[in-house]
């Protein structure tokens, strides 16, 4: 069971945004080349990230993206509910699963997701942007 | 994130076989047709059911499956242990994450996800096949 990439690559976007100066716009192509990512996939997630009001998108020729919160109003449970496609732990329809109307095994299920999303409610990005990240993307500009 | 189907399929098994009197041996062929899916797949969750010591299998013509424990002694959080061919909630070498020597994402999304297992280990099998799920089988198989 893992994290879907693009909930993965989400993160990874909004801890780059994190290290940038906030005055400063990100560009998605030098967030790509970064984490050697395709621009295609990133420009999915990033869309994704402003449609869930995690970034600000600023077009034009000195255009770019930025957080649109401080880092510690973005918990890492909203980004995973905002970015992960099902949260559903099975998928009882795909087979039909003939349990599915007297099932005992779905509600543990789900509250064990829950106890997932809930553990990452406790931080955010604040969290996991300290200034030793920061400073390795500024190595890596270098 | 969603458990993989092979998870699914071994609950659905180790369920079904809860409901098997504990002298009758179940036929992976009957277990396929119940929950409708291909005997092919369902022969290597059994497999892997039977390595990790959850099921005993007979061969033979009268052969078949059963539980190699009581219910009460097979926890739900060791099925996924034993199924999930991973519990690394990112893959941080693919591609390649540039934060991964300093990342500090990654020890709390484990967290996350040993609160997810945490939580399946307070059940046991025996939760989740209670006598209503027997009764369904019985009615399934009428």
């Amino acid at each position: 069971m893992q994290l879907t990439r693009h909930t993965d690559y989400a993160f990874r976007v909004l801890i780059y945004l994190c290290s940038e100066d906030k005055e400063q716009l990100a560009k998605a192509s030098e967030i790509a080349e970064v984490f050697d990512v395709s621009l295609n996939h990133l420009a999915k997630v990033i869309h994704q990230l402003g449609k869930a009001g995690f970034i600000t998108t600023l077009r034009g020729k000195y255009g770019g993206i930025r957080l649109a919160r401080p880092p510690q109003d973005i918990s890492l449970g909203a980004v995973v509910r905002a970015m992960e496609v099902t949260l559903d732990p099975v998928n009882c329809n795909q087979p039909v699963c003939r349990l599915r109307t007297n099932c005992q095994l779905k509600p543990i299920l789900n509250r064990a997701m829950e106890a997932f999303v809930s553990t990452l409610d406790e931080y955010t990005l604040a969290d996991v942007s300290q200034q030793d990240v920061q400073e390795l993307f500024v190595i890596m500009a270098d």
